[in-house]
């Protein structure tokens, strides 16, 4: 029955449609089978091109992980710059191995109970039909993605042992928990279960405007609360707080246009698969999942471009110069913002996303320093602001036939208010923007809380006005120069290990 | 009629098989239904494959605008480099915009009248047969390049203001309307016209020595002209120019290689479609349009090593040392020469291609400091002059089977003047060359000679002394050592914004 | 015959299927025809798709070339910064001459002795069947890599004329001619050999522990302790060593990512092939060689974070402070190990793999500082020692199941030590590591030795004094301040070419 062959040989049939019942059976088995194996063809050549694209994906999306270090690097002050670097290597490697043994049970293990996923722990029983490799490893780098977020908001201020905490209880539990809820297929809240819908609808959050950025930004506000501002950012006396300004412009680019390329993997990358015809019958027409990929990339590059130009003027009129880092923060909130709704909307909807999200960051920086909150990299404002507002905005623009292609389901399922659609979608992403809100707050700002009580949290002063690279890393990120090397002014403060031997001694030769 | 599937269940077909006319014609419609959907399902699987393919070179193809913002950043001077960066990300992002809104449409729009597209401004009409999503997002990572070559002509000179002006104008008109005559198939020179072929050949500039490297590179001519040299690059009493030496030899190395990753995107990915064989029927060869691809990419690879390494042993004997800035831009000349032919040369012509362009690139420099011409990039005479190389180097190496197999048609049409293909095919790429000077000197030449007239073009020469980032974009790039920002070495002239602040107050504490 | 359409007209058919013995035979052509062509587009699919992938991966692993450049960089001090970095880009440059030339031939030149390939020069009688394009750019990218893991090696003290010569002669011959040995189908120790493999198994280095690493990290040996350690590194009345600090932390942590980016070409990538389905039948099992691929992405990821969270915590114990660039190298000592075996074990294996990597590390260093070794990029120890350790690793650990599935063969082929598939895997790999020390003891310690005899391995003690980069590349990479320029701190020593007219005159300007 299951003969593996498509190759057909006319000696062979020709007896067989020779018009006799018996030989017609035989006929039919014979052109049957082979039908089969052209079947059985396809769907092997739909899990190559699926995985090669899904693989692929996964890699841009893991790329952004060294576009956070070089980002988080340039942001900081030059002091601090090997303690953030270590942070983004450590989410990565870290959460590998934490989400390897349980944050992808928690999120993808169903069946479940619709909040938390039970099963896979440690890869178990993998690979299964729906869970490939390449699904796990898309998956993990999405998770450490939300931790590099946090890591930027409590900057060059926290324990290195603190961040081993919460960063291991980010990646491996919060995060997977909220991306059960909207992600896993039996999530209470996902777009794609089978009956219960959230308002008949469910929260189409694509790519993780929500499930990553929020949860990440939401983390970070926490953390960057409890442990207050940095020394110096906010005085008495001073009417303006001082802008500590990072270390390398040039590093920051770096790592912008870094996101930029990853967001490639994010975005057009969630698919999961792209061998999809949306035709009534195949080859019936040339637009598919791969017109919708490519259709994501476009809206996420409009939504970035937009964002990046309304910064760039927005700025020149508020600052009285053209700054190159806030528009860099700009494009990167045009880009947490479209995250949401980037398959679902049409590319003009994608402009005014961004070009509302570029406001929505200028204003909750302009409110985060009038309440003397302190961010170094803006993340709570840049993940949490945009992101809160792209999933607004998506439960406004969503286009009825694009969310039909996607998420399928009942035809006349809700779409964006504005677009017609009514108000279930937005109500339904109302609800997920609170639920994240007040789940990261109990889980994030608890762990803190406790963190911060238990003298965990932040570094002693005297260390933060020295530099935690000096204090608690073995030495500054940089020697450029022997001036440097002979007046101390690039190792001051070195006082472990093999390190300090450079100091004393044998400069001469450096 | 349109069945689409391919299962096939022998006990339906037995009946049809047994020989009567009835039966025989619903066999045959059974049979056949199933060959139908079977041939849909190719159709499906090829835009699939394609498009991943077109999507991820179109992927990195937008890194290369990272290369160039790190190039430009490394080979300027440290003053200057928060503007140079700065206009690399708002190449990108104004770009996005304006090819979005008429550029494609421009380049693309068929039916045309030759000159210029009509059709699809907005992406009005998106997706189409011919033109979907994954496209558009090509081509723009193309618009974008050619902008950005053009920046490192003008570096540390030129006003913003004029870099925006300039910028817009390139990616959303001069360079789309060169993209359409070469590149859309009822451009006037395209060599996939059905009729009036241009000397019965048409101009293949596979990826753009021309319609890319050209067309930036001599707007970056006249920019750099009108405007002249950087102060202190020539002066009277010397006999010699003054290298007035880039900031990081780092970021020069970093985005060169960062520029040869993306030219896999660049040339290789120019084919748009992979899934193409060349063989008489299907599976007949091993041989297919993914071949060519491959080819492509040894090509290019060969014409850019051997660029590096003539430049290499070139300097040392004119210049006495190892340079390796120089064997950087050797190896983009290499690339910007085999960018016009690499899909139609033989890999041992490819050598010779990037042998030519390293001494191309090294006589336009010694005309250049004879000329006191100051281009800090070297982007005119690199993308200009090895572009112009290039597509000189395509009329006279061209393959006779390597131009049917891509381009089709004749399949006697012209093909390298070496290789026994008549002159044709050269006299059509003198044409070429003659024809993208002339268009960017009236259009680009005109632009900046009125940006000049109007002094909006350079900036105030104390600001040029002083640097364009503390006097336009808010203070330095870096921030290394407390020293620096106590003897406010680094932020001198800073005097815009919150950024004074730093200097009086507090830098004890930053 | 030949016809190759699917397309299938009832009306052609009809008459052919009414049951005689005429009509039959057409009928069975006709019908014959189609499904011939339609396995003929598979063939072609395949092509595609599998070829898209490979090129991917290869511009995968060329970014690696960007990262050892970066490391390197980030690991010198800054006045050999531009040395390091043009030995980089000469590795790529002068590799893909060689390597098209002569040194793919030697590597895939079959038929064979077994011992060095001879066919295809100059990539003569390309492309072959199993012979593409894109398989030459992926071998390439392969080759480029040992070089330059011995270039970090030799660091900071050796003659760039050296450099050239090792170089050519490390990519050109040895490289080829082991690869020959264990991935070529007639090298004498392929496991994919028909007859004679080596302990009725061959060695299983799936991407090369051995072939690139190990091959890389010997020759570094050797070139390291033959022009022995840098001045000041090893002084008698020290106790301890004194570190030579790299410049800069950002760059390590830069290039270490995007070693990590491109591992994901280097190890998944080396199947080469995407499409092939591993169940009894096609659509048989969701299970085929793209799930393989997914897995060995995860594997390397595991093994990699282990390693570095190992040396995170050990180097916290042992040192006292928390080190980024030793978790740097402890990462990329995992991958090295799991290049090995990453396709054939289960990812709680690559665990084991990682975590014992890192301690192979660690222990190596302190050995070599016992022995007054000097690599000043741990490539000896992390190239060498880790990846002799994976090659052990992978006798120990490979899956029966997977063995079998990749390399196919006898299904009871020896396996894993530890997975009961008894010692003669192992008793390979040993031969592996013991046949590549020696080999690469002999002809890259032998080329060492003479040009250190005849004076050109190791640069003046001045010249290391002062720096390579102003003694032999024209000036140092940075320029960051006036007051540099102005004091002549990095400027010192220029007395080259142009350069020297920066110093002086007109500093004042610039």
């Amino acid at each position: 029955m299951a003969s593996s062959t498509i190759s057909c040989n006319a000696t062979d049939l020709i007896p067989l449609l020779s018009g006799n019942a018996t030989s017609a059976a035989a006929a039919a088995e014979f052109i049957c089978q082979r039908f089969e194996t052209v079947s059985g063809k396809f769907t092997d050549a739909a899990y190559a091109i699926d995985n090669t694209y899904l693989l692929f994906s996964a890699y841009l999306v893991f790329s952004m992980q060294l576009g956070f270090a070089m980002l988080c690097a340039g942001s900081v002050r030059a002091k601090n710059t090997m303690n953030i670097m270590l942070t983004n290597v450590i989410d990565a490697a870290a959460g590998g191995l934490f989400y390897y043994l349980f944050g992808f049970a928690f999120a993808y293990g169903a069946p479940s109970n619709g909040f938390i996923g039970k099963h896979m722990f440690g890869m178990s029983d993998f690979p299964k039909p729906s869970f490939d490799y390449p699904f796990f490893l898309y998956q993990w780098t999405f998770a450490i993605a939300a931790a590099g977020i946090t890591s930027g908001s409590i900057a060059e201020r926290t324990q290195f042992v603190a961040y081993l905490i919460y960063s291991s209880f980010l990646t491996g539990l919060v995060y997977p928990i909220v991306s059960h809820w909207f992600w896993s297929s039996d999530g209470w809240a996902s777009p794609a279960r089978t009956d219960n819908l959230l308002f008949q609808s469910g929260v189409i959050d694509f790519a993780g405007s929500g499930v990553v950025h929020m949860v990440g930004g939401i983390a970070g506000l926490w953390g960057a609360l409890i442990e207050g501002p940095r020394i110096g950012r906010f005085e008495q006396r001073r009417t303006k707080p001082l802008t500590l300004r990072g270390h390398s412009a040039t590093l920051v680019v770096l790592g912008t246009f870094l996101l930029w390329f990853g967001w490639y993997g994010f975005n057009p990358g969630s698919f999961a698969i792209i061998f999809k015809s949306y035709g009534t019958s195949p080859g019936s027409s040339f637009y598919g999942q791969w017109s919708a990929v490519g259709r994501t990339a476009v809206t996420t590059t409009l939504a970035g471009c937009t964002a990046a130009l309304t910064t760039l003027f927005g700025k020149r009129l508020i600052d009285g110069y053209w700054n190159v880092t806030d528009v860099c923060n700009g494009l990167l909130g045009g880009f947490a913002a479209i995250t949401s709704g980037c398959s679902v909307v049409e590319p003009w909807a994608a402009v005014i996303c961004g070009f509302v999200a570029a406001w929505v960051l200028m204003g909750f920086n302009k409110l985060a320093d009038r309440l003397k909150f302190d961010d170094p990299l803006e993340a709570a404002q840049l993940h949490g602001g945009c992101g809160a507002w792209g999933i607004i905005f998506t439960g406004l623009f969503a286009d009825k036939t694009y969310v039909s292609e996607i998420y399928g389901g009942d035809p006349n399922r809700p779409f964006g208010l504005l677009m017609g659609g009514g108000g279930r979608l937005l109500a339904a992403h109302v609800v997920q923007i609170l639920v994240i809100m007040g789940w990261v707050s109990v889980t994030m700002g608890t762990l803190f809380f406790v963190l911060h009580k238990l003298k965990l949290l932040r570094i002693p002063s005297e260390d933060e006005v020295a530099g935690m690279d000096p204090t608690s890393h073995g030495g500054l990120a940089y020697m450029y120069t022997e001036e440097e090397i002979k007046n101390g002014i690039m190792v001051r403060g070195v006082g472990v290990g093999r390190e300090d031997d450079q100091v004393h001694g044998h400069v001469g030769v450096l």
